[in-house]
This record gives structure tokens, sequence and C-alpha cells, in this order.
């Protein structure tokens, strides 16, 4: 069961002007599962977005990223498509040609260009896509649009998850109220390079395009970029951010003004919702782990100590047992491949509680102080280096049975 | 239990000339088991080793590499004490004092001096080594000293391993019969880097100290250094090779001779069994992966895409499924970092299947092909990436429910 982790209630879920919602029983998942999403955008809205670094990306992101770096079509993508079930990955020019055809159906159905849909996939990879399906869905998706329909899109795009993930905020920018609702989907394969699979953010707020993609670059850096279920980077990691600007705000162009400081940590907040959302619903996760490095060297080398940390299944599953077996974070912390680390310099805390300095157990460190922590569903593991002034958090989850059960069942 | 992994007969072991090894019940770990080797050397015995390189080494591995790197040291070493149920790691100055302590008392009872002693611990980090029980434990050790005690000595060492690890081998050498006789502990926190937790081989092959350190490197490079259970590189891992000079060959002193040639290869051979003994016991491993990789610009770059496969949990959990939910093994390619891999270039095999190119999957590749791979308990995925002539080739298990078991109990 997921973390502290309660869903959406539909009504909590703003809509935003400008941007509909529909969904539909594409039988691409098991029968009664809600599996494809379309999203339409009024024209004028503008989209930027983060993709997976992986280099088996899948066909969707090549064909997403191709009509997002159209100059001309910039400002002018009026709808994305989104199918779970299958992640058309590892598919080949096939792939590819399923991923553009996609465009196209819906493109017509809405008297758009092609290029003005940005396609969505997730599920198994190396299956070929059942384009005929998400083609005879797609009525029914156009027919059920609606801007109130963010939980019924979030339910849409769920694999493995257990909780749908859902988002909102509103905030006042230049006399005008603005908006924000996101969503994302993800569970397993959980290390985002760049992105997540599939997250969407939305606001009315108006803003440049180029201060549209600073926003999506800084929230994903800063949310879903933190996040590590299993270490696995998916082929199909998206996340992409929109601005229909229809809340009346005067558009945001200068990127050291108080409106657009107050607006990128709305998003980035609102992100970072969604990423904890994706952590605390991890495939098997029973703790929400918190990793914070400080008095590092550079920011890149807190990142090693904490993904160290984070990626050991020693770790992982000492967190399951509630068993302060904490010597397997030292030894974590010793593969972090840091260059010159004195690690009897290092502090080790558990919440508050001092587990190791002197390079071995605290003077004074109580094993039941310990396990005292380790019972909690919530930990944050604190790494202090003492060797510089750079930090840096990420989130994580432990590795449990279920974590082997989803994973060894999924497909079958 | 173990995949395809027997023990060894206590009669196949071949004594080696110049060394007796002597086990004791200390009290470390449980009642009723052995948890104390002595391994005593004749005088004018040659030992050369590699350790973890974990920042957070263990103490007797600073302890070890400290009396080893004694010049005058060099070839009189005279004993070796290792214990189980405590890894006397993450301890501080104190833990060092106590490596330090325990390589006194035993050279005082065998008449040596205390730097000609090398220590060695396994077990649970972070937790003081209890130095009066490895003490009092000691005349009983030298008491059962003996030749043929290899096998109580495998067991021994033994941690969360099911199987005990030992391998013999007996060559012809310039006339001369030389044996060659090694064992191994691990099961888990398996990713040795330079070595392994704990490998011993001795041999009563004559040869030099420069070329003795240089078998113990070209060895572990391409025995222990190419396997991995769960990617956690242990704080105590060590290789040891011992070289007693008794078999009556002609000092061995040139590394082009055959002489040379036939011994590293054999001494390689015998730390390829172990280390694979290692992979087969691999905390509830139920599969043995080998992971080959060819074509690669380099062998780095090989390596770094054979580990990205071995760690990826989801591609770990489809094994231990019997599931050929292939696309996990792209995407764990995919995840590699290799500098602009053309994905579509290259081929992936499951034994003699073709699985996957052209960026997806083969024409002609039918599921159940893939199904009868993935059936078996042993498999090998071959990725041959088409840009060079490097290769490859490690050694990994599945992921199991019973992995999570184990360390989730381990210590409770």
């Amino acid at each position: 069961m997921p973390v502290n982790l309660t869903p959406p209630l539909p009504e909590q879920l703003l809509p935003i002007k400008g941007v509909s919602l529909g969904i539909a029983e594409a039988g691409i998942k098991k029968p009664g599962r809600k599996d494809l999403l379309v999203i339409a955008l009024d024209a004028g809205t503008k989209v930027a977005g983060v993709f997976t670094q992986n280099d088996f990306c899948a066909a969707p992101v090549v064909v997403a990223k191709e009509h997002l770096s159209n100059p001309d079509s910039e400002s002018s993508i009026r709808a994305l498509v989104i199918n779970t079930g299958n992640a058309n990955a590892g598919t080949g020019d096939e792939g590819i040609a399923h991923s553009r055809a996609a465009c196209t159906k819906l493109a017509r159905l809405l008297g758009c260009d092609s290029h003005q849909v940005l396609p969505f996939s997730t599920g198994v990879i190396m299956e070929p896509l059942p384009l005929e399906k998400i083609v005879a869905g797609l009525p029914s998706a156009i027919a059920n649009l609606q801007a109130d329909n963010w939980f019924a899109a979030s339910q849409a795009i769920m694999t493995t998850d257990i909780v749908p993930k859902a988002v909102s905020k509103r905030i006042s920018l230049d006399g005008a109220v603005v908006s924000i609702t996101g969503i994302a989907k993800g569970s397993g394969m959980i290390r985002p390079n760049m992105a997540t699979m599939l997250g969407y953010i939305a606001t009315d707020a108006a803003l440049s395009q180029p201060l549209l993609g600073e926003i999506v670059r800084h929230a994903a850096e800063n949310s879903f970029n933190r996040i590590t279920v299993d270490s696995d980077t998916s082929t199909n990691d998206a996340f992409i951010l929109i601005g229909t600007g229809q809340a009346g705000n005067s558009t945001i162009t200068d990127n050291t003004s108080a409106e657009f400081t107050a607006l990128q940590d709305s998003i980035t907040e609102v992100a970072i919702q969604l990423a904890q959302a994706i952590v605390r619903d991890g495939e098997g996760a029973t703790k929400f782990i918190t990793i914070q490095i400080e008095g590092g060297e550079t920011s890149g080398e807190c990142d090693r100590v904490a993904y160290a940390i984070a990626h050991s299944p020693l770790v992982k599953t000492a967190f399951f047992a509630s068993d302060p077996n904490l010597g397997r974070i030292l030894a974590a912390i010793g593969n972090a491949d840091i260059d010159e680390l004195n690690v009897s310099r290092l502090q080790l805390y558990l919440d508050d509680v001092l587990v190791a300095e002197n390079g071995g157990r605290a003077h004074g460190y109580r094993e039941q102080d310990g396990q005292r922590v380790m019972k909690q569903s919530e930990i944050t593991v604190r790494v202090v280096l003492n060797r510089g002034r750079a930090s840096a958090t990420i989130w994580t989850c432990d590795l449990s049975y279920d974590y082997v059960r989803i994973n060894a069942d999924y497909r079958s």
C-alpha cells in the first residue's frame, strides 16, 4: 500500500482555462480500465517539455520532441494523446510510424495538423503498439472532453500505480488568479533523468515560451529528477508543462520578476508533490525516505552519495525490515566514488539521531534510538560530509517482497 | 537454493605444502557455528593481495594492507586470522586497535611478530568486534592446525552462504607437480571492486614476489571483479594469493615464460570457479546469468552495458519470473550512458535466440523461444554493439523474494 498517500479529491482539482480532457477505454489494458487520454488545448497555448535520456527512448518520445522542436509550432500544439498498456518503446521504425499515425488520426478528428499533436505511451516495452485500438478509442475520448476531467485523466494514465496522482494550486499573480493543475503516473522503473514517466502540469498563467521552458527544466530538476524507486530510468519519461495564457495576468517575460519567481516556485511545488506521490506509491513501498546530503564540495558529489544510499538493495531491505542495520548506509556512502572522501569526518543522522561519526558508531548512539526511527513510515537520512557547502536532497522508498512480486507478475 | 552448485568434496581438496589451517567455534556467530579460522604459513611463503575500494574500508583491511606493504615482511607473512559474524567495519580507531590486537595475540601464540599476521573479518558492519571471544578461540584453532583442513576452513568463513566454496587444481610445471587450492565466501553485498569478500588461494608453486602480485591482480580482474549479486561493494573485500614455493619447480621469475602463463591461467581458473560459486549461491538466487557484451569500442563501455543489465532490478525480477519481458533489457542498455550509442545497430540474444535488432523486436522472434530460454536455470544474455572489437563478460543472478527475506531478516 502507498505510504501516507491518499487519492486526490476530484473537487479539489482546478480546471485550467483552455485545457479540456477526455478519456476512453480503448481495450489496450484489461477490460474496464481507462487507458486512453486526450488533452485538447486552445489555440495560442504554449507547451514545453523534458524527456528521458535513455538511449532506447520510446517512439512517442522521438515524435513528441520532433513536434515540439518545430519552431513554427512552438505555440501551436493543440492536443496530447496518451495511452497506457503499451510503451511503444524498443519498437524500431514501425513504432515511430505508429506514433505518427496516432497523431495524424487525432489531428484529423480535431481539425488541426498532425505536427500539432504530441503522443505519449506507457506500459510494456518491445511489443507492437495496438494502433487500431487507439484509433478506435479516439472518438469516445473526444466526445467526453471536459475542463473538469483532471481526476479521470489521472486515473487513465495509471499502470502499476495504486493511487492516482493529481495536485492543484491557486496563486494570485499581478492581480489575476492563476491556477495550476498537474497529474503524473509512475511506480516502478523510476529513476528519472530529466523527467519522469509521464507528468503533465497546466497553468492558465500567461508567460513567454522561453520562460515556460525555463520553468519546466527548473521544476523537473527539483522534483522528478530527485526521486528514485528502483534505479531504472524509463524509456518513456516525459514531463510536459502547458501554459494557456488565459488567466488575465500580463504576460511574464522577465525571469527576474517577482511574478516569474512566484509562478516558478508554485509550479515546482506542484511537481515536487507529484514526484513525492510517485515515491509514496513506489512498487511495494512501505517507507518514504528523504535523503539529505550536506557539506559536500559540489552538489554533484552530494547527488552521488544520495543515490548510492538510495540504490543500495541492502539499505532498502533494512528499511523494509525496520532494522537499524545502519552500517549498510556507511558501506553505501563508501561506494559513492567520491574523490578523497575522509570517512572519519562525516556524520550520519537518522532523523535527529546521530548514528555515526569519527569513522564509526557515534558515542552515545543507542540501538533503541535507531530502532525507534526505523519503525516510522517516514524517515530522513542525513549525511554531513563536512568538506564544503553544497547540498542535495532526494526521495526514495524501501525494497519489499511486493516489489519483487509486482515485477515478477507484471505482464502475466 | 544455490543454482547448480554442489558443495566441494573434502577429499577433492588438495593440501598445499607449507599451509595448515585450524578452525574454532569462538561464539561470535550463533552457537555451534565455526566462526574462526587461522591459516599458518611456513617461513619463506610469499603472500599478495587485493582489497576493497570502498572508502569505508574495514579496520582489518587497513591493517592487512599495512602489514603487506612492509617491504621487510614481503615474504615473511606467517599467519592469517579470519573471523565471521562481525565485519569490524565502520568501527573507527577502536576497530583498528582491535584488529592489531588480534594480530598481536596470534603472533604471540605462534612465536612470530604481529606484523607477520594478516587479519580479516566479515559479518555485520558498525558493531564492535568481540575481541575477547576471538582471543579466547585462538588456542583451539591453533590446536587443530592441519594441512587437509581446507573443507572445514571453507565452512568456517561462511556468512549467509548456503554452500561452502572451495576448488583445487593440479598442474605440472617444469617437471614438478604444482597444487592450487582456493576457498571463498560471499553471497550478498557482492559487487567486488578489486577483489571480493574473502577469497584465499594457495599454491606450492615457486615464483617471485612481483609475479605473485601480478597473478593476484590478473586473477581478480578476470574473476571476482566480473561478478555482481546486488551492486553493493563490501567494506571488507579481500582476495589473497599465497605461494609457499615448496612444489619443487624452479622459481618462476619471467612473466613471459610458458610456466608463468600456465600457472596464472590455472590460478585464474580456480578464482573464476570460486567467483561463479558466489553468484550461484547469491542471496535468493534461482538463476545463473552470464552477460556477454561484444563489438564495443572499449572494454570499459562493454562493462558499463553489462553492469547496467546486471544491476537492473526489473531485469533481475523478470529472470526470477522466467518472464521474457525482454524490453527491460533494452531499457537497461539505454541507461548504460554510452556515448553516441546507436540502438538501431545492436543485436540482443538470449542464448541462441535473436531477440532484438533494428531498434526493436527481431523479425522472426517468437515469444515461445524467449520463454523457453527464460525457464532455464542458466542463461546467457549476449549483446552485440557493432561499433568496435572490444568485449566483456560478467556473471550475475536474479532478484527473488528470498533476497528480500534474507536481507530483511539478517541480524535478527
